[in-house]
């Protein structure tokens, strides 16, 4: 590690920030301009898919980019990252994740805080939340086994699938899921849906740490 | 060969069951949210692209990432895969492809097992799954010799495009094809239909291995 | 040059081929589906983009992935190719481009050989086909002296761009407007308006060689 | 510097003329072929996203490619280039936009020059630019740290995002929006709404500077 805590710390804070905003932004952008849900989730998942790169780029060689408790826990149960240190980067996920709602609702001039209506709830979108963040997960160890490079990329590109093969259209991160509960637009989530969303997307993490384990372990290259 | 044969059928049963959950899913909530059908295929296309960046690049370095029984028999055509492999690679493409189609149903809380009613068949259909599969075939024998790193990215951007230049929607993928007569929904196909999509995106895939190889063959590069 | 002559023609043939075939398909499936022309025109746009960068991928290193007569006469011109091979490439370009349309229809059971009704005419869009090659030229010019592994995803996204920002949708090539002569759908354009399309477009070629070739030079790197 | 100043300035001029120039046309086009003005905003961001990478693929190694007044002040406080360098760039940047306008209204047949009466003010909106070009100035300077070849990438994909997350469909850039001043379409922004939007997009670059240069500092790759 280059970069001290603070400078780790700010730079999960920004990046979640601006990764909300982005989602948040670009959902209330999206509804306000269109009538066709499909062409609002487009508005909403090209932003998000773009964002996602952008910032793991440039973040990523001084906090690691997690941006995402479930990737946090994910690195604690591999031990690549101490529990000592989980604690306060999850806390700045989750910080920034709501300072990110806020940010977006003073760019549309919106109330700042706001608490969400929209029904995100049931086994199907527990299931879905499950399988998007498995595949996250995934995507992330095995692009890091195998070509480092290229996680910022791959990151965007699976969000942008999962956005549309997810029911949920896969929040897969329990502190933008809690961010997404701060506002009353097109991406909210109500406060009460989001016990199941964060035990889905912690499960999903968990299965994707063995299973990828697994999968990743015997090779020539180690 | 770095991985063994276990860890090889595990990565294609994964990513053909990602794959077709990203194709099921996403024509599922793309056809959902909107009226245009050019919005739904648009939502179906961006999502396909994107995943197939993803699971080839994280998946290739452990079974080759085919997904696709007919670049499994253009690679077993050309020698570099034997028969005695080629047949279980099929066969975990099969199942994991219809694994995705279930995983998917699951996700959106519809009925796990359907079968298609959509017709897909007709001469101008078979000749268009002709040329997908013959580009791309193609597509990925011309990427191997010339940049290789970058052939999940130009399989992922091939799909994109014949998504839409072909009458069919370029399926280009007998197991894709077979797990798609599952869904009665956005993606499917009938299964009386399959055998004239599997024998024509053979039929190209061969014409491919025949063609490329002449074509690749001239360089001092060898 | 490593590949011989009967292969380079095969590759610009082929290229120009599926280039075209992507253009006037994307055309009849994005216009087929869609009622609204700017959903359309980026179910056109989308492919198009892709396939570029998937051609000149994988075709760049037999022929130099020209597909264009625009683009052989500005290499003519630097004296990187001669006239004797320049001409034979020209004519497999528009034999291809032909072959395209062709293709197109028959996977979407059209009539094969058809003629544009499409009316493209007229001083804007003659200055929109002049900055549209011009735009193209430049890209190919800097993008080999500067980054040149990177020239099949900057041709792409120019592309991507210039169906946007010209009145014309940025035809860009002479071999391609003939092509798209001969088909009455989408991308089609009228015989008769042939000739004010190519002058143009091969006086931007013209101006690009010579302004990039004024702006590029005085480099250390050389 | 391997370019003289004539060629830097020409390149400046050029990459900020094409950049309204798909700024503005890509407005244009997608404002009259759509209802839906989410589906013109994706028209617009698209094109935009996509020549951006192009143009600072091509002209970066010539001028720098900032095309964007914020991005030379921001250069400037750095000490990375001089006062007397960033005046010409910054005029060179300004005619660049403007004739990027003109030749926009060519390619359509529209008036040459024009007035917008578009209304872009308040509060909301003049945060948003300073989010916007806050952002912007961060990906640019921290990419440039950490892998200066996705520079390119990484900005078109930043404009991308930004176009949707911000009220204003983040104009980031003075010379732009001058420019923009000077089309009464899609794009446009009235004359007497400039010096907030000039004003709060100052004010991010120079938040940017500041806060970014504590971020990046603190690394052994120094």
């Amino acid at each position: 590690m280059t970069f001290d805590l603070p400078r780790r710390l700010a730079a999960e804070t920004l990046g979640t920030a601006m990764l909300v905003g982005t989602v948040v932004g670009s959902g209330i952008m999206a509804d306000m301009l269109s009538d066709d849900v499909a062409v609002s989730l487009m508005g909403n998942t090209i932003p998000t898919g773009a964002i996602l790169v952008v910032l793991i780029t440039m973040l990523g060689p001084i906090s690691g980019a997690h941006f995402n408790p479930a990737v946090t826990v994910a690195f604690t149960l591999r031990r690549e990252i101490s529990v000592a240190e989980a604690v306060p980067y999850i806390a700045a996920q989750i910080i920034g994740g709501i300072l990110g709602s806020i940010v977006a609702h003073g760019m549309f001039g919106l109330d700042l805080i706001q608490t969400s209506q929209t029904i995100r709830t049931g086994p199907p979108q527990w299931f879905a939340e499950v399988v998007a963040t498995f595949g996250l997960v995934g995507t992330i160890l095995a692009g890091i086994k195998f070509r480092v490079e290229a996680v910022p990329m791959l990151v965007g590109l699976y969000i942008t699938a999962a956005y549309w093969f997810t029911a949920s259209t896969s929040f897969a991160n329990p502190a933008v899921a809690i961010a997404r509960s701060f506002t009353d637009t097109f991406a909210g989530i109500r406060p009460v849906d989001l016990p199941g969303f964060v035990t889905a997307e912690l499960i999903g993490a968990v299965i994707a740490t063995l299973f990828f384990g697994w999968l990743l372990q015997d090779t020539q290259k180690d």
